[in-house]
């Protein structure tokens, strides 16, 4: 046993407390803003979601006092339901961030945390966003120690790690001792949850705001006292024995500081899951160039990599949710309408027959031979003629990542409706400018309509 | 694939939408109402532990309108933060029941939901009580399906299993209809959580404080409509396959309404890890018996299930919490002291040095022909005497059942010294008699300080 796996809780827990933001590169600020940005326009376009209603029917008779913002409604919350809510919107159109690594999306928890609080208790921009890049560090390395089997045998990551990050991130911000650290990711682990039974269904955004929420009640906790074990990820019965047949603790430990995770992060032009992206490339780019409508298509096949259609094989999804992990419904939606927005993953929109005949005419390969960010699409029409397109890297996959251009038209596109475009230019200023604001409390206010 | 593989979730959640009170027969209701009265000595007994006063001080801020009694205490808070915090102090002394067939602690997550709710939206004795014996079914049944595998991966059973029976329990007192019962269950799914690592700190009472809290949340929101899957318990990727190597799904489905798991329901004499009880049952009657003095030892000589090693070797234990879980400081402070009670395991009892020096010369050997509910003792005195005790079933097992008298003399020593013994008669009066009560709001009342 190495000197690490004795002691890889006490390791994070050190080095979070002990980050310089002196140290931390430029690029790794700039992509903290972006991925603060992307999140943010995610969590306000999301916010009108019926699980988002729903959670405020149910829980608001029990909320505390209205001390934070919940991003994108008049609504207020006290902090932890706030970063409750804000982790269900954020991640309710699976058009938020992602880790292809591990699949964690990794502003969902650790942002729905740190904006609340950092709106309840005022710190700096600069301490903003170094609790955000440590938060994110540590929820995609503890990613790294255990992915693929932990996510292969059931949990869904960004809930599971992403508790972790929001521990971390908020534990910063409330400035504690690496004791204290310790026991706030010893009450992460001890809350980790969320099963992949649940995709397509609310309670996976669900997942992300109690990650959110109850990471930052692990901080709260270990602040005032309450003790957990300090070997929380690495004992026999700790977090990565328990919930994973793998445990890298190397990907914990190994290079803290050195290098970021975040640097890795990716931001979806689609809002539904990501291992459809390329197969949507191939189509968009088919219907511009070739000028199809629906009722030409004869048959479309799809050559993809397998984990396409084990993560979104459903042929015949009936909601917008399940819509979200159905290659067929996203495809059938791209050749028909164009375009793969929030729009075409509506309730309506998945049962509107145009889609709905498309979608029936789709089929689809497992190739292992096929990168997972790749596809190759071939249409073919009743005519007679057919297509085929090869996409070799999707748009908005590290290769070919989405511009700052392109992310501000998404988020002007999410939040546009819900703040006005002149709002949505302030808050997309704000998450830019983040390391220079005097109190990080602009951030929450800038996601929330006026008046 | 049986049929009772296909609809695990949905045939508990049948029968939990629709038992009748009237089926449910005498012995059952009796045990029900002695599994509420012992949950209750302990809720209130253990409401001045620092852990309570942590999680008050570091959650409080956030807490909502105080809607429901803090069991024990001045304080009041909203119905989900006082099932948090009735959940931990009701199991923070190691002193509440156990069903042994799963190690499951079954009135914590189901009580200390049910009873803040009762309080706020009044129900009458006789469905308060209803529910909470579907609760501690379900809880228990699940349990069943996945002990002991589960457990012995590392999982804090009374946790993920816990958080179904808050959930179950809950969703029968809102009413919600089979469809918004199988999503109640599936967000207490998606939920489980509780990690065996942090015995011996306060996230182990937190694990109980949770449970219900989160399974109260789950029926809250499934009232609302928040949608989860239908298969939670027993989907490939749902709570049965993802925490555990088994699924006895039969366990669950076969005998719903026939049998009742409460009535294997027991009540410990001692307030530690209930493996170590036998061992106690030996020291003390020992003691009695020869008259001991911690002075006169030479040794302690314990022959053991190998489940005592393994949960409560703990040699050197330096809290009280600890201490529950260490046979050799619980064993050191029944032959010094002559009683194991809450007072036994103070921090300052664990440390002191009359108690250290027995507990120093206790050695105990695991030995798979010993009964769990068994224990061999022998203690060699300095002056070359030496005794044994064998004890085939300890007090407060099935077999020796803790009488209702002990129980009441249980729940005096536990809340007089915070309610007085008059209330305390009130509150195992309103106990006693709750299927008769108008309103179950009486219990949360009978169990905090008056004026």
């Amino acid at each position: 046993m190495s000197t690490s796996e004795l002691e890889v809780t006490r390791r994070l827990a050190e080095w979070v407390c002990e980050s310089d933001f002196q140290t931390v590169p430029d690029p790794v600020r700039e992509e903290a803003a972006r991925t603060l940005l992307n999140w943010m326009g995610c969590a306000v376009g999301g916010s009108r979601h019926e699980s988002v209603d729903i959670t405020l029917r149910a829980l608001g008779p029990f909320m505390g006092q209205p001390q934070a913002s919940v991003l994108g409604r008049a609504e207020r919350a006290d902090v932890l339901h706030a970063s409750l809510l804000n982790g269900i919107s954020s991640h309710v159109f699976d058009f938020d961030d992602t880790h292809l690594r591990t699949i964690i999306h990794p502003a969902g928890p650790v942002a729905s945390a740190l904006v609340p609080l950092a709106e309840h208790r005022p710190v700096s921009g600069h301490d903003f966003l170094h609790a955000l890049v440590l938060g994110v560090e540590v929820e995609c390395r503890i990613g790294n120690a255990v992915y693929p089997d932990h996510y292969d045998a059931g949990w869904h990551i960004t809930g599971t790690a992403g508790v972790f990050g929001a521990a971390a991130a908020a534990g910063r911000l409330l400035g504690l001792d690496v004791r204290r650290m310790c026991w706030a990711l010893a009450a992460a682990a001890t809350q980790a949850a969320g099963l992949r039974e649940m995709f397509g269904t609310m309670c996976k955004p669900f997942h992300i705001g109690r990650a959110a929420q109850n990471g930052l009640a692990a901080a709260l906790l270990a602040a005032e006292g309450l003790t957990g074990s300090e070997r929380a990820i690495e004992a026999p019965r700790g977090f990565a024995r328990v919930l994973s047949t793998k445990q890298d603790y190397a990907a914990i430990c190994d290079g803290l500081g050195d290098s970021y995770e975040i640097l890795l992060n990716t931001y979806k032009p689609y809002p539904c899951g990501v291992v459809i992206h390329p197969s949507l490339d191939g189509c968009i780019r088919m219907k511009r160039e070739h000028g199809l409508a629906g009722d030409d298509i004869e048959a479309v096949e799809l050559r993809v990599h397998p984990l396409v259609l084990e993560l979104t094989g459903n042929k015949t999804p009936r909601t917008g949710l399940e819509g979200k992990f159905s290659v067929y419904h996203a495809v059938g939606a791209a050749l028909v309408l164009g375009q793969v927005g929030v729009a075409e993953f509506t309730d309506e929109v998945v049962q509107d027959s145009r889609v709905t005949a498309v979608r029936d005419r789709v089929s689809a390969v497992a190739d292992g031979s096929v990168h997972e960010a790749g596809a190759v699409v071939r249409v073919r029409l009743k005519d007679g003629r057919s297509f085929e397109e090869t996409v070799e890297q999707a748009s908005g996959s590290l290769e070919r990542p989405l511009s700052n251009e392109a992310m501000e038209d998404k988020v002007h596109a999410l939040a546009d409706p819900l703040l006005g475009a002149e709002s949505t230019r302030a808050m997309i200023r704000a998450c830019r400018e983040v390391a220079d604001l005097e109190d990080a409390g602009v951030l929450a206010r800038a996601a929330t309509p006026k008046g």
